[in-house]
């Protein structure tokens, strides 16, 4: 049960996106800049550094929603699903570039503490071509998630298991972005669901 | 020496926010809903949850920054300042209010983890009078520096220590909050010091 009250029906930080409208508009345009639009990473790449980070993080909605927002980004195919479970495991092991694993090894040590980025870990990323904007980037999207992880779980949030839940979201966002949407109206995954029960 | 290329003599977050505009825009405007404004919680007791936090993440720009704020909020006299001091060693052992103790225990869970919030943590916090909308703002104050303050270490800015120059800042930010300011001017404490040296 979530610490506060919190519209029912609505997943992980939809309800208390809608408990505070206030804070809620910055949060959407913030997340807005940092995973879509035009960038040399592309929207897969940046969702998964938040995939990566809210897994790390323990953060069940998180890394579904931000997983399946990049898969869906990549096309949506099963391949796609595997690929973000084996970034979640082992990045290192996985067919990523290897300026996405250096950049996914320093969110990683974003995710334990500001301090934990060494020199040396923004040396390999720079060696591997990445540039200043998109260290910068690396480590803000990775920052960021360790505040919605903390914001979500936090509250004690209502997150569902099901699959087809996450499978929406990530349709849904990677379409549509993260502004100027009714995060008030229940998913259609969950909808059906209460009707069929 | 920053991880990446920033605007010297810029304290702290000041080299980033003027690095990247397109994402201090929502973080100016989530810091100041969340700090600033009408609130059941005092600017002063706001920017200590935002000082304790950042205290217990060891960094040093963004704890003595909200610190000078909360302190210069409440007169700004050096007890004020000695005060700011002991929450951070140990709160419990203050003249805050029991609202007040409850809600930074709520928080320092946050910063370890959003899963370490327990249903008797925010109990006692209820039991002393918070609202939700107060363990609301308190989980998303402590989680939103849990990213200020990896966003600060994690690019390795420069964090001067002269307390001249947090006194400055928390003088500045106590009249004037954190939004339509001109963060790239550098502060009068170290433009001084840059021409007498």
């Amino acid at each position: 049960m979530p610490h506060i009250v919190l519209t029912e029906g609505l997943p992980g930080i939809r309800g208390p996106m809608v408990f505070s409208p206030e804070t809620t508009k910055p949060l959407c345009e913030l997340v807005q800049v940092l995973l879509t639009g035009p960038h040399t990473l592309t929207p897969a790449e940046r969702e998964m550094i938040a995939t990566y980070v809210s897994s790390e993080n323990d953060c069940y909605y998180c890394q579904h929603c931000h997983g399946s927002t990049a898969a869906q980004h990549l096309g949506g195919t099963e391949a796609d699903y595997e690929l973000i479970g084996q970034i979640k495991r082992n990045f290192e092991g996985t067919v990523l570039s290897a300026k996405m694993k250096a950049l996914l090894n320093v969110a990683g040590k974003v995710q334990k503490g500001g301090k934990y980025v060494t020199p040396a870990a923004v040396a390999r990323a720079r060696e591997e071509g990445a540039t200043d904007k998109e260290i910068h980037d690396t480590v803000l999207i990775a920052a960021a998630f360790c505040m919605f992880n903390r914001y979500v779980d936090g509250l004690a949030t209502w997150q569902p298991h099901e699959p087809e839940i996450y499978r929406e979201i990530g349709q849904q966002t990677s379409k549509l972005g993260y502004i100027g949407r009714d995060y008030k109206k229940p998913l259609e995954a969950i909808a059906s669901k209460l009707a069929g029960a």
